[in-house]
């Protein structure tokens, strides 16, 4: 998405640590702290303005929600959404790059990926900096546990097809598969802010769960 | 498809012994004899009209082909259209339930599976009768070559979402998928009749290659 340069949004986010955590390195395989609760995390890669995630949240309580953003301009969006419903107590942002998911979960503290209508990068030399390359698929199995999953949706043929084949390649089980999602609308889906956009104008959506298997 | 009444279709056939294969299970790890050459055998399993089988045996002399369709109405409008085109010497057809393939092929004897736009099989309780339902895919696997192919094409979504599970459960390696062939129609696209029907009404073709592995 286009980018604006907002100089009033790095003080936006520091003034609402309690939706965009500081120094998340500090929570390294304790996030259990920040929520209060031992339930089971899962993080969005590329949570752009947030709806997805917020609604996650709110669907299910019990479970909790990290949404992963880089961008300033970007994230400020997702904090005014979730400010502006209430506030779930099992949603939190972090405003990093997603290819250092290293430096904040351990092995295990993950329980499932979200993937949401990432950059296709459709370029075959920028083939590595796709969220389902090799390279990434590798960083999500050593944060996630045994056999965790990664929930996709994209309305990017290409960059669908590519999944399939790299995630076949990793060695991971593909669990479900739709080419046409909203042909067969599940009553929990929740939509993105591009899932709503590109549907409407009867494009397919994309869709798949994968695992990784121990 | 609608299978009519064709009570000369078995004369026709039996007039045909050099296009239709009489007594194919005599010809069991010898079919380098019919074919009077050591050239790969690929094989096409349900076969229809035969335009495509007909197609890649023109465009691919040094390859063998035998293409595979049980009902003698459809497999008769095949026998036409191949006599039609001079009848190419390295392709034949045989009548015979694809179910059976272990009567007709030893392991190796084929080096490529066709399944094109096979019947999708809709309901669930009829699943095991798809072309890429398990039992299927082992059956290729035994009268294939190690690490031997198959080149699948369909219209039908919900068969292709079931294949790119049903196969990667199975352990087979995706090397190829396109979810809209016709966007990027490769220049050796032989197209089937019911592709040619399709995607002329703006219907996505699916197309997959995959791989056993040994």
């Amino acid at each position: 998405m286009r980018l604006r340069h907002k100089p009033w949004a790095e003080e936006y986010i520091a003034q609402h640590q309690d939706i965009v955590v500081p120094n998340p390195e500090d929570y390294k395989g304790k996030w259990a702290e920040v929520f209060g609760n031992q339930n089971p995390l899962h993080i969005e890669v590329g949570t752009g303005k947030g709806q997805f995630v917020l609604g996650m949240a709110q669907q299910n309580p019990h479970i909790n929600y990290i949404g992963i953003e880089l961008f300033d301009s970007v994230i400020v969006k997702a904090v005014e959404k979730i400010i502006a419903a209430d506030q779930p107590a099992n949603l939190r942002l972090l405003k990093v790059n997603g290819a250092e998911l290293l430096k904040y979960f351990n092995k295990g503290d993950v329980d499932r990926v979200y993937l949401n209508f990432s950059d296709p990068w459709p370029k075959t030399r920028h083939a590595k900096r796709r969220l389902t390359h090799e390279g990434f698929l590798k960083l999500y199995e050593e944060v996630l546990v045994d056999n965790g999953e990664i929930h996709f949706k994209t309305d990017n043929r290409g960059l669908f097809e590519f999944s399939l084949v790299s995630m076949n390649h990793y060695g991971m089980r593909l669990n479900y598969v739709s080419l046409d999602l909203h042909a067969e609308m599940p009553e929990d889906n929740v939509m993105t802010e591009y899932e709503q956009k590109f549907s409407a104008k009867g494009q397919p959506i994309y869709r798949l769960e994968s695992q990784f298997i121990k």
